[in-house]
C-alpha cells in the first residue's frame, strides 16, 4: 500500500531483479532497494530488510528465482534452497515457499527454470495478496460484531507488525483493520513498541499512512490497558501455527494472550495457509530463533540530556528469543482465508481436511 | 553500595545539603549531585534522578528537611508537603514519609524544626536500610529452599530496579540476592530491560558491580524463558501494596506475574512497611501515574547503519502508564522485614495487626 507516495506493495519484480522496501530504514525514511542476486535476497531476509512470515515466504521464492538466473543447474537449485531456508528458522512460510518452488522447478530442464521460477514466485506473491484480502474480509465480519453499538470506536490491540509490510500486501492482522476502516467502522489501534526491534513503529507508520487512529505503548503496558477496560480485542499475526493450534509469533505475543485471557478479551490470530505447519504436532516442536545479544545489549537510549546514545552493556550478556509460543487454549480463534476456526486440530480440520491426514 | 569506587548509599546528607546519585546518568556514568533546596529535590524526584518507592520516601523526607532550612514556618511546612507529595502519585512511600515528618515537625516551634527535620529524615533513611537488610534475610531463606540441590545455580527473574539504587541501601527485591550471593548460593539473574525508562540497565549495572551473573532480556521475552523452564522464581519490588494484597509496581510486572502463574513459578513481592497502604482497600484505588507521550514516542532507536537516532513518532500519540497492578491472587507471597505472608488482608494481619483496624 501507500498509493500516491509510491510503492503499492512491499516487494515486486522489476526489469533487473526484485524491488523491495528496506524495512530497516523505516520509519525514518522510505527506501526502495533492488535486489539482483540470491545472496542479496538471503542477506535481506537475515537482516530483516524484509520481515513478516508471509513476506519472508514470497521473498525466498524470489530469491530462488534470482538463483535460477545465476545458475539453473540441479546442484544450484538444491544448494540455493538450503541457503535460503537457513536464513531464518521460525517462520514456516520460508520452507513452504521454497518447497513449492522446488516442486515446480525440479522436474523441469534447467533452461526452462528461469521463466518458471519467476512465474511461480509471481503466483506465490499474488496468492499471498488474495489470501490476505480474504483474511481481512473474515476479520471485518468479526470486528463488526465486536464493535460498540453506540458508534464508539472499537479498541484493537496488536503486536509487532502484521500489516502490509509483513506480507506482499494488506497484511494478516491489519488486513481486517484496513477493511474495517475503509468500511467506515470507527477504530482505534493500540500499537505495542515490540522490543527489541521496534516493529510496532512499522505498524504505527502503516496506520498513519492509512489515516487510522492509533496509540503507541511500551510492551509492558499491555496488561494495564486491558485491566482498565481500554482494549476490546487483540489481533496478531503468526510465524508458524502447529497442528494443535499452538501459535509461534513475535516474542511478547504470549504475554498479551495471557493478559487477554485474564480479562476475558478475545484474542485472534490471523494467518494464511502458508503459516500452518501440519507436520508440526505442537508448539514444543517449533524452532525459536535466537537473534543474539547485540539487538538487546547494543540498544539506543536517551542520556540525561535527551540525546540518543548507543548503550552497549558490555558487562551484561543478553538473551534474545525472537518469537514465543502462545498455547492454543489462549487463542479465541484463528482467522484464515478460508474462515475462522478454533485453535485446535479439530478446528483446523473443518477448514483444512489435510491436517488430519 | 559500591565500596571502593565511592558511594555506599544512593543518598546521604552532606555539609551543605543532600548528596544523591543521579540515576538518569546511569549506566553511562556515575554522577553524584548535591541538592540544596527543596525545589531541586522535588525536581530530582519528578525527573527520576532518584526513583524507587523507598528512595522516593527518603528523598521526600530530606526534601522537607531542606524546605525547613529555607523557611521553617507553619505555612511553608504545609506547602512543602503538598509540593513534594505532588511529585509522583503512585509510590505511597512518598506520602508515608511526609506524613511522618509532618507529625514530628508540626508540634514543634519553627526554630526547632530544622534540626528535628534532619534528624527524622536520617532516621527514616536508617530504618530503610535496616528494613531492607531484614527483607533480604527473609528472602535468603526462601532462595535457599528454592535452590537446586545439585549445586546448579538458581535462576531468578526480576523487573525494573528494586536494588540499592531504589532504596537507601540493599534494595528490596535485590537485597536477598546480594545476601544469597554473599552466602555462596550460586545465582543467575534474568534482568528485564523495563521499557520505557530502561531501569533494567540500572539492575544490570548494580549486579555487575556486585559480581552477580546476570542476563539482560527484552521485556517481551519473559514468558518464553519461563515456558522453557529457565526461570525458577520471580522477585520484584512494589510501589504500593493495598490492604487486600494487590500490588502496584513498575508497568510490566503484572505480565510477568501472569506468565509465572501459568508456569507454576513462584512470584514474590519484596517491600518494607512504608510501601503498605492499609487505607487503600484494593488495587482499583491505587492512582497510576501516566508519565506522558514523550518517554515512549521520543525513543532512541538504531538506524539501518547502527547509529542511535532520536525517533520521534510525530504521527503517533503514546500512552505511558508507569505502573500496573498485579492482583493478589497472582502473588505467591509478600516478603517484608517482619517475615513473609500471603498477599491478602489475613496474611498481612499476621505481620501487621493494624491492617485490620
Amino acid at each position: 500500500m501507500i498509493v500516491n507516495g509510491t510503492p503499492t506493495r512491499s516487494l515486486w519484480p522489476v526489469a533487473d531483479g526484485v524491488a523491495l522496501i528496506d524495512q530497516t530504514e523505516l520509519p525514518w525514511r522510505l527506501v526502495v532497494r533492488t535486489v539482483r542476486r540470491e545472496a542479496d535476497m538471503a542477506e535481506a531476509i537475515r537482516c530483516m530488510r524484509v520481515r513478516g512470515a508471509p513476506l519472508i515466504g514470497a521473498s525466498a521464492a524470489w530469491g530462488l528465482a534470482l538463483a535460477m538466473q545465476e545458475e539453473a543447474s540441479d546442484e544450484n537449485l538444491a544448494a540455493a534452497v538450503e541457503r535460503l531456508v537457513a536464513t531464518r528458522p521460525t517462520a514456516v512460510n520460508l520452507r513452504w515457499a521454497l518447497d513449492r518452488m522446488q516442486a515446480v522447478l525440479s522436474p523441469l530442464p534447467p533452461a526452462e527454470r528461469i521463466a518458471a521460477a519467476a512465474a511461480e514466485a509471481t503466483t506465490i506473491a499474488e496468492e499471498d495478496v488474495a489470501q490476505n484480502r480474504a483474511i481481512g474480509a473474515q476479520a471485518l465480519a468479526l470486528l463488526r460484531k465486536l464493535s460498540p453499538r453506540d458508534g464508539q470506536r472499537l479498541n484493537i490491540m496488536t503486536h509487532c507488525n502484521a500489516g502490509w509490510l509483513a506480507t506482499v500486501d494488506y497484511g494478516t492482522a491489519l488486513s481486517g483493520l484496513y477493511q474495517a476502516h475503509d468500511a467506515g467502522l470507527p477504530l482505534h489501534v493500540w500499537v505495542s513498541e515490540t522490543r527489541p526491534r521496534n516493529q510496532g513503529l512499522l505498524t504505527a507508520w502503516e496506520l498513519a499512512q492509512h489515516g487510522i487512529a492509533h496509540t503507541l505503548l511500551a510492551d509492558n503496558a499491555a496488561a494495564w490497558l486491558m485491566a482498565e477496560g481500554r482494549v476490546d480485542v487483540v489481533i496478531v499475526g503468526a510465524d508458524r501455527i502447529a497442528a494443535n493450534g499452538d501459535v509461534a509469533n513475535k516474542v511478547g505475543t504470549c504475554l498479551k494472550a495471557l493478559a487477554a485471557a485474564r480479562h476475558g478479551i478475545p484474542f485472534y490470530v490471523a494467518a494464511p495457509r502458508s503459516t500452518l505447519d501440519f507436520a508440526c504436532p505442537d508448539g514444543r516442536h517449533i524452532p525459536i530463533e535466537d537473534r543474539g545479544s547485540a539487538e538487546v545489549c547494543q540498544l539506543a537510549g536517551l542520556d540525561a540530556d535527551g540525546h540518543p546514545q548507543l548503550l552497549t552493556q558490555s558487562t551484561a550478556e543478553a538473551t534474545n528469543p525472537a518469537f514465543d509460543v502462545t498455547p492454543a487454549d489462549l487463542v479465541t480463534a484463528l482467522i484464515t482465508e478460508r474462515g475462522t476456526c478454533t485453535a485446535s486440530r479439530d478446528g483446523l480440520a473443518t477448514l483444512y481436511p489435510e491436517v488430519s491426514a
